[in-house]
């Protein structure tokens, strides 16, 4: 079959899909997208009726200019903003040895199969075009497990910051968009209890005080005390997941409304839940985990006192690690991810002075078993680790930003090379190149014959800290004028000690912390 | 219909599809691919029989482990050298003024409809899962022609760097990736004639001093000057595509190769292929627009006299800037995009003392009317542009470092803390702690009790370049050891004074040279 015959047989599916929904009655905007797709059919054909006129064709091709729904461009100033923030992140990362690794954008779908539960119906899959059947990575640690799997790695300590893909309905959850960044710390290997768990935090803890997100508190709680305190309570095997995904949502809704769901729908018995209410409600430091150790129910359950005792021992080295006073024993915190194994986190950012919570900005824990589901002999690579959430944190720093009234530069630029007058524009690309050569940030005017009015406008609006000011009297006798954007001071410089003169001006600027950042 | 019938009807339908494969003898690679698919839906029904026991499930589901067809995995040393890389281009882009931005991966396919000529086939479609139809970006230059349009922007200057996607066949054009880094530069905005174009041209060069990939030489060219010679040698006007693109292949094929496709396959009389001969095989400095512009054909023709004068135009800028030495007017410079309006550029880089071309590296131009296809009014934003060749560039640099036989270090992690002893774990976390705080980069075992040689072993594995050892009679006196891994060295320190001396420690290295970079 023909492109053409290929696409003719594909319009007329289309236009028996539209006419079905109209009959059907569907909504409009359903509707809408399916004629959406006949007419770029249509176009396509034409197209291909009269290919060496494409472009005349594009030229009249007009249609709503976005982005996907979901997603969105970064201006200057944006991606000012979060390459800071990530520079400062990977910092952190470094501080603490990792190294980086990456992965293709998209994973064979069965890789990604199993792993979400639930949400696995928000993976964006790619077209068969004939060859692998695709889906785009709906995170970061998946890909990783897969990775150590395939390499056959035991150890490691790596970060990874990439972007990652869930088909969420962004009504559902405002903000969050489709196209979002991760921004993983994970480390693989078989070590002994809590030391590389208590890395974590530290590590979450020192990228949110470098990033000055305060104040926050971490909280933690263990998979094994989930389920300990599940067994004692009396809830069914069968339904551990469901009850836990339940206390998972008390961050978001009241007890009220998660015992309601937890009856109600998961057909828990009240007097079970009643029990679990007791539980989820507590939170502290270590005398908590002493408390429950000698608790009626808990203390007669193995998987509960395992999970204590882990709370325990991670709690000692936070202390050693000195962020005991931002770390938290937290019964309610519940993780919905099917992989994790061990320990669980989540840091949250409290509003400034009360305790209302601004929501998580980081969380991870322990998957003891991602990489062996992996692995053709089951073998296990125990791995630890935490998502930063970038996204949140770049748009509470934005937040800040815009109530301090501050922009951000989206340049470095040092200097800006000006001319006075006309037909200087052979001079102004001299001098440039020996500024560039000295290893300045210079930039100029694209016109042959500029303003001096609006170059000087031009620094002042971009915050270059200096201007350099050419005319042809300054040629004549080897000067330049080196004016000071900010305070409008200008000096006669030398050609021969302009670079020298502008490292030292520069400096003191630095100095002074007057450049504007 | 439920997901079970809807995967049960596509089983169904897939293993028609595949029956029928078989009966028509199609490859077995073809055969394998849809029978890998059935597979899979089969696996997925088991999924929707036994949705609680999906983990199980997954354990006992095993799969080939690989990257999808055309990608891969970037390991630790791959991506330190590759940061290292793109850490240097952004410099030089930085120090020209530039921004960056950012877009999403995937645009309404229509975006990209249109723009890429008889590539338009190897780009990648999303599933339509209900909504937009999307595709994967194939450039970085439509999505930026898109923002500027959709933000009525005319002025700017940006960089962006990456990933991108073309389902070339891998075993055709060896060595590409599906999965790929651009790193594009660009001015947009109208100015005067060739002084952003020289300031591209500029910038390549100093990134490809900077990376020391040299020889190199960059080759020059204009659209109207190849319009002009098609027109002034014969060419039909609709023929000028099909035969600027089979000019395009001089890099690759001997001319005799490429004047049997003009004549042969493009039904271009010998004659006027000839003519053209004579052209292409020109290259040279500015005294080439001299003799040309005099030529006695290409002087008749007003397009053919416009490219020479802003080619003339531009080498003078080249040479303001110094970097005549390493630019090349060069007509059989033909660049396949459909959207090229102006100067055109590619850097070569040239086989070590030969002049063999090792390949293209960067390339670029000037594309006035991309952005117009995107707006209402069809408003021209001008501009110009250079995509840096950067996955090229890795592997040369890459080859080059093995060649040297170095090691890249993946990590920069200062000191290694080591205990001599048993049950001192929690000093150690202690010390790592305070070392940390004083923004050393620390790393320590995970392990409770591990034992000092291994400890030993792993600086030097890592080429840590100190390391601390505490022992019980060190903890008491309040003292450390700091080992220098390289010379065995080892020192007596104060605890009062060790960041102190390990910063001084680490200066000297630094100085020296010798910190294994």
């Amino acid at each position: 079959m023909s492109t053409k015959e290929s696409l003719e047989q594909q319009i007329k599916e289309q236009g028996d899909l539209v006419r079905k929904l109209k009959a059907a009655k569907e909504t409009k905007e359903r509707i809408a997208e399916e004629v959406a797709k006949l007419l770029d059919l249509k176009k396509q054909v034409q197209n291909e009726e009269s290919p060496g006129d494409q472009n005349h064709t594009a030229v009249n091709q007009k249609f709503t200019l976005k982005t996907p729904k979901g997603t969105r461009d970064y201006s200057p100033e944006q991606m000012a903003l979060r390459m800071s923030v990530l520079s400062k992140i990977i910092a952190v990362f470094k501080k603490h040895g990792a190294e980086t690794i990456d992965t293709p954008v998209f994973e064979l779908k069965e890789v990604l199969t199993g792993k979400y539960g639930e949400d696995s119906k928000l993976i964006y899959d790619l077209k068969d075009q004939g060859g692998e059947i695709l889906s785009l990575r709906y995170d970061l640690t998946v890909p990783f497990a897969r990775y150590l799997a395939m390499n056959k790695i035991t150890n490691i300590k790596r970060y990874h910051i990439a972007k990652v893909y869930r088909r969420d309905n962004p009504s559902m959850s405002r903000g969050r968009y489709r196209e979002f960044y991760q921004c993983d710390f994970d480390i693989a290997g078989a070590y002994d209890p809590m030391i590389p768990d208590a890395e974590c935090i530290k590590i979450v803890s020192e990228i949110l005080d470098s990033l000055q997100a305060t104040p926050y508190v971490i909280k933690v709680n263990h998979r094994l005390l989930l389920d300990g305190m599940f067994e004692a309570c009396g809830v069914p095997k069968t339904s551990f997941r469901n009850i836990c995904s339940a206390v998972d949502k008390l961050d978001k809704l009241s007890w009220e409304e998660v015992r309601k769901e937890m009856v109600e729908e998961k057909g828990l018995s009240e007097d079970i839940a009643d029990k679990i209410g007791e539980y989820v409600k507590l939170n502290g430091k270590s005398e908590l985990t002493d408390k429950l150790l000698i608790d009626e129910r808990l203390s007669k359950n193995k998987s509960a006192i395992a999970g204590l005792e882990a709370i325990k021992l991670l709690l000692k080295y936070c202390d050693l690690f000195d962020i005991s006073s931002n770390v938290s024993f937290d019964l309610s915190l519940a993780r919905g991810l099917d992989y994790y194994t061990g320990i669980i986190y989540e840091a949250v950012l409290l509003g400034e002075g009360e305790e209302v919570s601004v929501g998580s900005v980081a969380g991870g824990g322990r998957y003891d078993n991602l990489v062996a589901m992996f692995d053709v002999k089951n073998k296990q690579v125990p791995c630890v680790g935490v998502s930063i959430g970038v996204e949140r944190l770049f748009a509470v720093l934005e937040q800040k930003l815009q109530a301090a009234n501050r922009k951000v530069r989206t340049t470095e630029v040092d200097v800006y090379v000006c001319t006075a007058q006309k037909n200087l524009v052979e001079e102004r690309l001299k001098l440039c190149n020996e500024l560039w050569q000295d290893d300045f940030k210079v930039e100029f005017s694209y016109k042959k014959n500029p303003k001096l009015l609006a170059q000087l406008q031009y620094c002042e609006d971009n915050s270059i800290p200096f201007a350099i000011i050419l005319g042809e009297s300054e040629i004549k006798s080897g000067v330049v004028k080196l004016r000071n954007v900010i305070t409008r001071e200008e000096f006669e410089v030398k050609r021969g000690s302009l670079s020298d003169e502008l490292r030292r001006k520069l400096g003191e600027l630095n100095l002074n912390g007057t450049v504007p950042a």
